[in-house]
C-alpha cells in the first residue's frame, strides 16, 4: 500500500511552471486573464499548504463548469447592497475565486475605516481554500473570518440526511511575528480528504461517515462515489455520530456557517445549492480592525504570545512539539516554494489530459528528486 | 444508580421563587440590585433551559466571590474604547452578568445604526450562559454571536497541557417563527456538565478527558477534582483526542475564542486567567442587522424555512424527530415556566446552606410532585 506513495512524492512541480499552467487552461476555458490568475493562485497555494484537496487536483472541475457554462465566463462581482460596514456582493455565477477576493478587499477596506464590516457573497461557485482569503485581509491589518456554504454532504445530528456543505471556518489575524491563521471544514472530514486518502492507498476511520442505511462505513471508494451521486451517503459533523462526543456541537456549528452564507447572503443553502446547474452558494466576511481594539502594537504582542505559549506546550509525546493551526501549512509552503510541489502520478496524468483537451502545453515537471 | 436522580427529579421550585431567591442572595452578599437581577436571571434561564451545570448550582462560587471580594461589588461597567461600530468595555472586575449585558445592549443599538458592530468585555468574571445574552441580542432584530473565554481547562491538540477555557460559542437569529439559537463549549464537555453527571450518577465517556499521565480516563470525580485543583487531568477540544476524529479542528475553534476574548479584548488568557484571585477574561460580542443584509422579513422567512426542513429531514432513528439546537432548551423553558424546576435534593441542600449563611429565606419548594 506504501507504494504508490513512495513512487507519487518523486515526481515533482516547480510553483511557477505548475501557476502558469493552471492559469491557462483557465483563461483558455474561457475565464477573464485577472479571474484565471487569482484563482490559479488559490489553488497553487492548496498545494503549497499541503491541502492536495483542494489544489490542481480539482482544476478539471473549474475547467468543465467553465466550458459547459456552469460557471459563467463573461461575468464581473457586483456589489448590489452597500450600508458602508455591511455590502452584499452578487457574484453573477462567475469563479467564486475572484467573487470572494472582491469580498474580502472590500470588507479589509471598510473595517480599516470604520472598524469593522460584513461582506457576503450570493450566487457564487467554489472558491478553493477559505484560508487564502482570510491570509489575505490579515495582511492589511484586520481580524478576518471567511466562511462559505457547499454542496450538501454533512448530516445534521439527528438526520441521517446530507443537509450541510462540508462549511469550512477558516480566519486569520497577523502578530507581532506573522500570522496566526485556521482554516478547516465543519465536518469530521471533507470529500476532498477522502478522495486523497483514497488515491495514496491510506485507509479512512469509522466514525466520519455513514452509508444511505445510517451506518457507519469504512469504505472511501463506495463512500466519496455516494456523495458524488447523492445516494444517500453522507459525512458527520465535527463530533461525530450523535451527542455522545459532541456532535450535535459540531452540526450547530455546521449550521452557523450555512445560516450566514445562505439566507443571511441572500445565497441558496442545504439541499437547494447546486439545483439545476447553478451552484448559487454563498460566502461570508466578517473583519475587525486592529486599530480599533486597542493599541495593535500591543495587540499583536499578546497574539504572538500566546502562540509561543501553546507551542511551547507540555507536549502529548516527548520529543514531539505542539503546533498552531496554520504552522503546518507554512512550513511545508517554504519548503515547496523552494523545491516544488510533490504531486501523484495520477494528477500529473490528469494535468496532460487537461492540456490535451485545452490544446497548451502541460507543466513541466522538476527534474530532481522531491527530498525526503 | 438511579435512585438519586428519581428521588431529585420530584423536588421542584418554582420559577418566580427561584429568581426571588437568588436575587436575593447576591444582594445580600453584596451586589446592586439591578446587577443582583440580571444575574439571577441568567442563571435561573440556565435551569429552566435543562443546562443545570450553569444554573443556580453555581450560585454558592458567586456569593463566595463576592463577599471575599474576587469580584468587586461596587463597581460598574465603563466604556473605555468607542469607534462608533467598535467599543471595548471594561468590567473593573465586577460580576460577568452585568457587564456583559451592557456589552449586547450595546452591540445591538451600535449594529442597528450602523450596520454591524463587535464590542469587547475586559477585567470580567463567570457569565453564565452565553445563550441568553445572544438571545438576547437576537430579539432586537440582529444576528449576534457571544463568546467568552475561562478558566483554562482545555488541552490543544498536541499538548496535555490546560491552556484553553471551555470557550462557549453562542449564536441566535431571529426568523419568522422564533428563533434558531445555539449555545455550546468548544470542549467535548464542560467541567459543569460533569459536576452534573456525577450528581445524577451517570458515566463519563473515554475521549472526553484526559489524566495527568496524558491517558485517557472515565474518572468524573477525579477529573473533576483534577480540574478543580490545577493537577494536570485536562478536558480535550470538540473532536477529541490527536487529529483522527477533528480535535485540531475543535482545538483551532478553541484558539479563535481564546484570541477573540483575550488578547483582542485586551483581557487575560489562557493559563494568565484567575491570577492572583482576579478572573481577568473576557466577552466578544458581534452583531449584524438583518435590515442592512437584505429585506428582514424575507431572510426571516428563509431561516424559517431552512429550521423546518432540518426538523422534517430521515431522522436517525424510526420515530424520533431531528431538532435545531435551541430546540430542547425552549421545550424545556416553556414546560418549567409553568411545572417548575426539577432540583436534585443536593442542590436544595446547598441554597439552604446558602439561606442559612446570608441571614435569608430559603427558596420554598413546590408542592406538587414534578411531571413525569
Amino acid at each position: 500500500m506504501t507504494k504508490p506513495t513512495r513512487r507519487a512524492a518523486r515526481l515533482s512541480l516547480g510553483v511557477t511552471e505548475l501557476t502558469r499552467f493552471t492559469s491557462e487552461a483557465l483563461r483558455v476555458a474561457g475565464a477573464r486573464r485577472s479571474d484565471a490568475d487569482v484563482t490559479a493562485d488559490v489553488l497553487v497555494s492548496a498545494d503549497l499548504g499541503g491541502v492536495e484537496s483542494h489544489g490542481v487536483a480539482r482544476l478539471r472541475r473549474y475547467v468543465e463548469g467553465l466550458r459547459h457554462g456552469d460557471i459563467d465566463r463573461n461575468t464581473k462581482p457586483e456589489i448590489v447592497r452597500d450600508s458602508g460596514t455591511v455590502c452584499v456582493v452578487d457574484a453573477h455565477n462567475g469563479l467564486g475565486q475572484p467573487a470572494l477576493c472582491t469580498a474580502v478587499d472590500l470588507a479589509a477596506d471598510r473595517a480599516k475605516s470604520h472598524g469593522t464590516s460584513v461582506v457576503v457573497v450570493r450566487r457564487s461557485n467554489h472558491m478553493g481554500i477559505a484560508g487564502w482569503f482570510a491570509e489575505r485581509a490579515a495582511r492589511m491589518g484586520v481580524f478576518a473570518l471567511v466562511t462559505t456554504n457547499a454542496v450538501p454532504q454533512v448530516a445534521p445530528t439527528g438526520t441521517r440526511e446530507a443537509m450541510f456543505g462540508t462549511n469550512p471556518v477558516s480566519y486569520a489575524v497577523p502578530t507581532s511575528e506573522g500570522m496566526i491563521s485556521f482554516d478547516a471544514a465543519t465536518s469530521v472530514v471533507s470529500r476532498g480528504k477522502l478522495e486523497q486518502l483514497g488515491r495514496l492507498g491510506q485507509p479512512m476511520r469509522l466514525g466520519w461517515a455513514l452509508d444511505p442505511h445510517g451506518r457507519a462505513t469504512s469504505d472511501i471508494s463506495g463512500t466519496v462515489d455516494g456523495l458524488i451521486d447523492r445516494s444517500g451517503h453522507v459525512l458527520l459533523p465535527l463530533g461525530g455520530d450523535g451527542q455522545e462526543h459532541g456532535g450535535h456541537k459540531g452540526s450547530g456549528i455546521a449550521l452557523l456557517v450555512e445560516l450566514l452564507c445562505g439566507p443571511l447572503a441572500g445565497a441558496r443553502w442545504s439541499r437547494h445549492t447546486y439545483e439545476g446547474g447553478e451552484a448559487g452558494i454563498g460566502h461570508f466576511v466578517f473583519c475587525v480592525d486592529l486599530d480599533a481594539l486597542g493599541d495593535p502594537e500591543d495587540l499583536g504582542k499578546q497574539l504572538a504570545q500566546l502562540g509561543t505559549e501553546v507551542r511551547a506546550g507540555h507536549p502529548v509525546e516527548d520529543g514531539s512539539s505542539p503546533r498552531l493551526p496554520g504552522d503546518r501549512r507554512q512550513r511545508l509552503t517554504e519548503r515547496r516554494r523552494v523545491y516544488g510541489v510533490p504531486v501523484l502520478e495520477s494528477v500529473v496524468n490528469e494535468l496532460k489530459e487537461i492540456a490535451d483537451l485545452l490544446g497548451i502545453r502541460p507543466p513541466a515537471l522538476l527534474n530532481q528528486d522531491y527530498p525526503r
